[in-house]
């Protein structure tokens, strides 16, 4: 499994949390709200309220995923980023498997 | 070292990270608060409030977590998802070591 | 590319992302807020409330974020852990590159 970083605007991040999860492409999404981001756009420095996704799927589904998002985010590069996992219970991982359509294959 | 994602009912949270680290499994627990999570559960959609730990712990001290969150976990499954880890700054992980009982056998 | 943990003070979080981005160390950073923290310090069980980072940098920029970092954080040994990357849509990665002075070397 993996576990994918994205931010969203505060009025997207609910829809796209739910969406990820109805279709089955996520197990799992956690909204962190109330984040503030600073960041360059166009050279100028800026600072934004978002919430931040924490997105659990399968090992092999970040293109899945990727496709997703990039269909349901309004910002025209949103931030897509897989961190690597090393561990996770096992009980956890055939949940996640049983909540997005079994096994890695 | 490594970082373990764990998500627990908002009430919960503080007991376990507390204890986590009373007990020297983990250096550090922070505990993010207000989290919305979406997932399916018994093939229902859920969405519940949580909190998640951001737990740092040793290099090789999953099972030994995953055992002490089993414990003290209401869920019947609780996620428990280790970060790899490809850099630290010298003196933190020193530290680490310090308040967990020693280097990485 | 990579994605940085560390955790500040609230009163200094603020000060330090902006100046992470601003200096092009960093190409975003987003703060999370109200972040109770449990961890021992020179024996005694601790609870802080800070502020968590996730900063996104480039692969090999862990050392100059990690002096730019000592410079700014009033904490004697402040919390810098990389966490691995397996994935990131390739837009956002253009763009990162773009924010922080161009690819890899």
């Amino acid at each position: 499994m993996k576990v994918v970083l994205c931010n969203c605007p505060p009025d997207k991040a609910e829809e796209i949390a739910k969406e990820l999860v109805e279709s089955r492409v996520a197990a799992c999404v956690n909204i962190l709200p109330h984040v503030k981001s600073f960041y360059h756009w166009d050279g100028k420095l800026c600072c934004d309220e978002e919430k931040t996704l924490l997105i659990k799927i399968r090992g092999h589904d970040f293109r899945v995923l990727q496709q997703k998002i990039l269909q349901l985010h309004p910002n025209d590069v949103p931030e897509i980023v897989e961190l690597n996992v090393s561990n996770v219970n096992a009980e956890y991982l055939k949940w996640l498997y049983a909540s997005t359509g079994g096994e890695d294959a």
